[in-house]
């Protein structure tokens, strides 16, 4: 038993843990109990399901790549056009790094993305809104053509799915992903751009 | 047993109506032999494995419907804006219309997607071509601005994936999935518009 009193975030950062040896299907809460040295009536203390565990573990990563992700959308020096770009790029990124260097929580990702959790649905809210801020800048500034911003960015987001969607993680490793998701966001930056 | 000759055809219908029945991953060539009430020896004279007689099922189907694609592309009195828009609402329709009403055998489609194989890489190949020709004839036509048409080609087939590739087709049932695709042609065509 540890003597340290048991904080959410301990339980978290264990359950990340578990889940990177024994993947999303077997890992269990009482795994999570046994790494930390206590009853697994503790752990349900803080979190009621494995579900409620899974979707933690997630959202905690999320908050962490969603500061750099607001940082490349917010940097006023630079036009929206690039502020949009640099903010796909940098999306782009830190999914193909988690999706090769951590695929067992990656695929956690899947799974939560695949049943709609609210963690996934509100990640996806979260980008719609950052698109949608730098699409009301860029048609404010004349960068881009009037529009509904809401609809424009979902669209620059569904266009760009093949190189954020954790259902296409297989197809990241391809040599060829890089030079294909920058043809893409070329005739999506061309497709808003005020004529 | 039949009395007719056991051509590929007979086989190839039979096999689709077992994988209706009993999914990709069930299906033998056992069960194919019982339906046509011959011996799987003969089955095997004209397909050596299973993973043969799937190829052929999925391949039949996508020369079926490409011919309405390449009707779709062809139609001269079109302009390639508008051709292109076809091209892409023909092959969105069939795939959703496919999934919904033959969710088995778009199953085995989308095993064979996920596997690479011939079928899969060649109708990739086939949609490439015919989006290739009509940003052949708008670049020539000054409907479209000037680029390297293959490459526009793939990233338009890329932008697209949400709407097309089989791993999304539990997507495809949305309400909303139709205004969303509508929003991403659109932002396509404006991309590569000359300006």
């Amino acid at each position: 038993m540890r003597g340290e009193p048991l904080d959410a975030e301990t339980i978290v950062s264990a359950t990340e843990e578990v889940l990177r040896r024994h993947g999303p299907e077997k890992t269990t809460v009482l795994d999570v109990a046994r790494l930390l040295g206590v009853s697994h009536g503790s752990v349900y203390r803080h979190f009621p399901s494995k579900a409620a565990l899974r979707e933690a573990v997630i959202r905690r990563w999320l908050d962490r790549v969603r500061e750099d992700f607001a940082a490349a959308a917010r940097s006023r020096e630079s036009s929206p056009p690039d502020r949009l770009r640099g903010l796909l790029t940098s999306m782009f990124a830190a999914k193909w790094a988690k999706a090769k260097e951590d695929p067992e929580l990656f695929a956690t990702f899947r799974v939560l993305a695949a049943e709609h959790s609210s963690v996934s649905s509100g990640h996806v809210a979260f980008l719609i809104a950052q698109i949608s801020a730098i699409v009301v800048d860029g048609i404010a500034g004349g960068d881009f053509a009037a529009g509904e911003p809401e609809v424009i960015a979902r669209a620059v987001l569904n266009a760009t799915s093949r190189f954020h969607d954790p259902m296409h993680a297989a197809e990241w490793c391809s040599p060829e992903v890089e030079a294909e998701s920058e043809a893409v966001v070329s005739l999506i930056l061309d497709g808003i751009r005020a004529r």
